[in-house]
């Protein structure tokens, strides 16, 4: 019954000569084969071909090892067997592209040796996983390397007798594919990225081995059973998210992503989900096309990539919110995955402007037509626009809203964060920025504490200080009431709530607006912040206008920390080193972080001037006489010297109902090393100024240094592009149209 | 009478058709035009064209600006006269290039704005220097004018009518030329780098208006005034240095170097000292071939030139050895020049490779001759090799030692310090090291506590800090004795003195040794440092060995800094921070530096782990049981946020009459942000042991993690090469030829 569907299935695909599947068929198909065999030799293409011989050759000489299983991750048995499904993988490959049965042979013998010792495993010794599994601590590994060994297997399908197949399909890859699933249903019936490789890893053993049961359980789950409902991970989060009504990879697909592709933990996380997706979708295309898997839920797979792609700076990084490792790029090779199947779907030239500078491609058809279409030179920059991406299932539990600007070297990049909390791995920074200029941090999230993969740094796992300090508010640039972090720093109150945004308006390069609000993150207490990029000649640079308001009925102690890291430079008033540094607090991150000087404003404004990076910068504020200014750096009660020692500054003000911290956030200037010349070294910006301020309107006026005035009008509440707005000023009536109205007077 | 002598010697340069000379004859010479406007296009030398036509035709656009002088460095008056000069000189390249009138009529237009201002000029307003100038507050700046506005005035002279002429030579030039020699002859008489600008601006004003008694002036000086001899500069140096007979253009050359063209100051004050020198060479040899001035001294200019290059990491960054600001490198103008007019002198192929990381050319035929090198892609790497450049007039003053190991990305380049004082300039490191890992500071030098002309930090001056912390001992790497910087921090102390140079040894690229000794850093103690790059296959990546003795009849504390900048990651003993921080000290660099952790050393060794820019490194230390290791951070008692934050560790021994700090330094590890995967993340050295160490002898063992062996055996004396030596070692007597011998076991 089961053969008779999936020949079926091929036949549909196909038009098969044979009841025989035609080999490959998962994510590398015999028509791929021929297209690259029979087509031009490509540079790109032929490098990857080469890497992967280097690879394959090397493993080939150093003889197949397929060690008992031990090690935690980083150690030799885990790494091993990570090696042998990689190897095994590209030798499959290379088998398909070369034919050259050395690499079969290579893929064969591993298998078996596989073969042989699965029957004889129990779970895994190291009991650190809810779900430990066969090879590998947790079944996470043992999902990956499934992934990769059906490809390898399909590669190598037709060289393999029928003796060996059936050896190898019923003792080592039904078993596995059965272990990983019907025997660890809390790893497999999540909707979590982890299962997401459970489901692809199980679906590609199905379409491997011709099993449609298998394939049917990666796409719809194991039944529920409801007893799991309360069960924990070992990270502590739960097995099933409430009202979890399905499983499976159409589960994943359906909760996975908002509408827009955005992933709720972030794009580091989204990164490493992407890949089971890609492959196990394109598998299903290629055997499975009536599911039309990659238009599911409005292309929302497609869609993905591309919200991959906008959360990256210049160089592109990926924007380091929440938990992750800063300096993660498109580079990495599941976003390569992710390009170069999302290239073959739509032809996006955008996306051939990526796989240059990723300059490697996947060894299939889908690298192939990417090396192809760079060959032929029709490639474009990819657009990386401002965007919001809603966050949540709905789309409508908050967005991330990227605001760009386009000045080559002097590009702006601004990071307004008023989604949700992004699960387990979310940081307390409602309504946070970051800001870059080019591929420079201006304003910086810390990321995570945690060294990846680092033996020395507590085996490379999440820092205690990641907890303590990289999650709390102070790491970050929001606003903190009374000297605490964001729902007390603490997941239960944070998970399930979300900031608002109310305005994302980008038609005016001249001033790209966004405005949200939060109201959870202290209860009692309204923010609201806008955030705008300006970019008019007249002021030089292009700049960032920061309004973060707060409004309360109780008197509270504000403070806005700006993550500049270094190197202060000069402020008025000026910052003088105290003869010895203090620890700020005992909890919510100042136990981590130093005071070293502070300042009091006598003023209704301030001026905050750094050097970082050949690049010079200023904040000039709006300030309220008794405010002060904190200069701090990190590093306190840091016993292993976890915590990177940067700086950043606290403009506090104190015994307030509402306040607003109004500023103009401004890259100016460069400096050579090799002229030693200074370029604008200080301030384009006279003063800011905030001349009205109401729950609707807010008027400022900005001043720059040639007595050039620019007045900016707001509307703060949501509103159409097309509504009229009026407000007095100075006696006189000023009206406008949209959200904002920018004024300038020479 | 001074006309004919002139004409005389253009006659035997050009054999000059009439008995006027063909113009241009500085740098740029007729012959050089004809060169360049009948030679190829070249690309690199039309956008050196482009490059100046952008510069110029954007002043003609904006019009002349002549101000009266007023402003400090920095300030506009300052700027724009500095603008004008370079503007000029390039106009008048322009002109004789293009042919175009406008650029002749900028400079003329200009020259007759400064002949106009000129007589009314008293010294400039600022009293900050000794030798005030005319438009510019200190006369090295009037002499920088000078040389450029020579070569503008010499370009456009045929345009100019002999009204013009007179005008602008009589009222502008000759007058000037006499202000900054015989009205400033402290200025002009001095040995010294600012003289050397001074010279070269009298004798290229002399060689452009045809003036021999100029000429002869800023060769050979103005006759000596006894009465000046004690007199100091404003940096409180002594105008003239003990025992200067001669002055002029010749006594700099005689004086500024060493046999092996090296500055004593360091290459960061030899990059800028160059070009006066290269530019009026270049007029003389164009003008005076008789003199052969590139000749003189057995070539020691073009020596220097070389002395320059090899003091570069691979970035081409000068090594930051006494005040230096960090990045300065080969990519100035000051080298361009250099290595253009170095190339026309010997067409060394490796000139070419470094013009080529230039990718900027001289607008002359020195340039031009550069660029179809280039073109004609006959280029080849600038050959960096390990070298021993000898310090002071005789070479005998001490000794730069560079040694570089060839490795590709994990190139190791060691600065080996052994040099005299270094002046004003000179920090207090005798047999300190530098070391790089390719471009990467392994073991940073902190260079000079300076921000160059940036106003933010009291104008980009030499700050406070400098002395307090950045030449001292402690901000090196290299022993200190009882807590008290080298020379007690004091430059009466320490000039006048320098270390010795024992042994260099680069015979054999499998351990290149060098060993130098120093009795006056600390008088009653014997310093000996032995150093050598270790490149064996069997222990992978190269290391390095780093021996360092100090012998006294005393009872001292020894410490050896190790500057590491960032990131402890692990070390055994393990570092665990106190709860505060503690300034170390009041004096010496101490009072800047926290201490943050230390921890006792129980055995015969210690190993220390650090990450910084994606790598990993160790150092594996003989030690004693109560030795300690501390762990400190810069950045106490600093006031104004001068001091980098950075990190180093010290090694501690206590009431020892003698020490020795063994230790292997060792690069070997990688990190990729984007794979997430540690390469050889910790050390392959397992332990290192000092198993004889005599007077003459030492010898060292040292274990890798796969227990192979290494025996070195080194004769601490200096000896020749084929010198035999022999040492019993555990009852079997070793016997070697030359400087050292090294043995595996496995």
């Amino acid at each position: 019954m089961k053969f008779i569907i999936s020949t079926l299935v091929c036949l549909l695909v196909y038009v098969a000569p044979s009841l025989a599947k035609e080999r490959p068929c998962l994510v590398l198909t015999a028509d791929g084969v021929k297209e690259i065999t029979t087509g031009p030799k490509l540079p790109l293409f032929d490098k990857a071909v080469n890497d992967a011989k280097n690879i394959v050759d090397a493993a080939i000489a150093t003889g197949i090892d397929v060690p008992v299983p031990k090690d935690m991750a980083g150690g030799y048995t885990h790494e091993q067997h990570k090696r042998n499904y990689k190897h095994m993988s590209l030798a499959g490959a290379l088998y398909q592209i070369t034919k050259e049965d050395k690499y079969a042979d290579y893929v064969k013998q591993t298998l078996l040796k596989y073969e042989e010792i699965f029957p004889t495993l129990g779970k895994h010794p190291a009991e650190k996983s809810y779900s430990r599994g066969k090879l590998f601590w947790q079944c996470l590994n043992d999902a990956n390397w499934l992934v990769y060994t059906a490809q390898a297997y399909d590669a190598v399908y037709d060289y393999l007798s029928k003796t060996e197949r059936k050896k190898i399909e019923d003792n080592l890859l039904r078993p596995y594919a059965d272990y990983i699933s019907v025997e660890n249903p809390k790893f497999f019936n999540r909707v979590h990225n982890h299962s997401t490789w459970g489901n692809a890893a199980v679906g590609m053993i199905g379409l491997a081995i011709n099993d449609d049961e298998l394939v049917e359980r990666a796409l719809y789950g194991l039944p529920k059973d409801d007893k799991e409902n309360l069960a924990y991970d070992n990270d502590g989060g739960f097995i099933y998210e409430n009202g979890q009504a399905k499983a499976g990879f159409f589960a994943q697909i359906d909760n996975a992503f908002s509408p827009d592709g955005y992933y709720e933990e972030g794009p580091y996380y989204q990164r490493y989900a992407m890949t089971p997706f890609m492959l196990f979708a394109s598998a299903l295309q290629n055997n499975r096309p009536k599911l039309n898997i990659f238009a599911h839920r409005d292309s929302v797979l497609l869609k993905a990539v591309y919200a991959l792609i906008y959360q990256t700076n210049e160089a592109g990084e990926f924007f380091p919110i929440n938990d992750a490792q800063k300096g993660m790029s498109i580079r990495s090779l599941s976003v390569i995955s992710a390009v170069d199947i999302a290239y073959s779907l739509n032809e996006d030239k955008g996306l051939l402007g990526l796989a240059v500078i990723q300059d490697q491609v996947l060894l299939d058809q889908y690298g192939y037509r990417v090396a192809l279409g760079i060959s032929k030179g029709d490639i474009s920059n990819t657009s990386k626009k401002s965007v919001q991406l809603g966050d949540g299932k709905d789309g409508k539990q908050g967005a991330l809203t990227v605001l760009r600007t386009e000045n080559g070297d002097n590009d702006l990049t601004l990071v307004f964060k008023s989604t949700g909390q992004g699960l387990g791995h979310g940081h307390f920074d409602k309504l946070g920025i970051l800001l870059y200029s080019g591929s420079d941090e201006v304003l910086q999230d810390y990321g995570s504490a945690r060294w990846v993969n680092m033996d020395q740094k507590q085996g490379g796992r999440y820092l205690p200080e990641n907890k303590s300090w990289a999650k709390q508010t102070l790491a970050h640039n929001t606003i903190i009431v009374d000297g605490k972090s964001h729902f007390e720093g603490k997941y239960k109150n944070a998970t399930g709530k979300h900031s608002d945004p109310l305005v994302f308006d980008v038609s005016d390069p001249s001033m790209q607006l966004a405005i949200a609000a939060d109201t959870n993150a202290y209860p009692g207490v309204n923010l609201h912040r806008t955030v705008a990029l300006i970019n008019e000649p007249a002021f030089g640079s292009p700049f960032v206008l920061d309004l973060f308001g707060a409004i309360s009925e109780e008197e509270h102690t504000y403070q806005m920390p700006y993550q500049f890291a270094d190197r202060y430079m000069t402020s008025d008033p000026k910052m003088q080193a105290q003869p010895m540094p203090i620890v700020m607090g005992k909890k919510h991150g100042y136990q981590h972080v130093y005071q070293e000087a502070e300042a009091e404003i006598s003023q209704s404004g301030y001026s905050f001037n750094w050097y970082n990076h050949k690049k010079f910068y200023t904040i000039t504020g709006v300030s309220q006489p008794g405010d002060k200014l904190v200069l701090a750096r990190m590093g306190a009660n840091d016993i292993n010297f976890n915590i990177r020692s940067d700086a950043f500054y606290l403009h506090e003000t104190k015994k307030q109902k509402d306040a607003l911290f109004a500023a103009i956030i401004e890259p100016h200037g460069t400096y050579s090393y090799v002229s030693e010349i200074p370029n604008t070294p200080t301030s384009q910006i006279k003063s800011i100024e905030v001349l009205v301020k109401t729950t609707k309107y807010t008027v400022v006026q900005i001043v720059n240094i040639t007595e050039t005035k620019m007045l900016v009008f707001i509307s703060n509440e949501k509103n159409h592009e097309t509504q009229n707005h009026s407000t007095k000023l100075a006696g006189q009536t000023y009206t406008w149209t949209g959200t904002h109205h920018k004024l300038i007077i020479n």
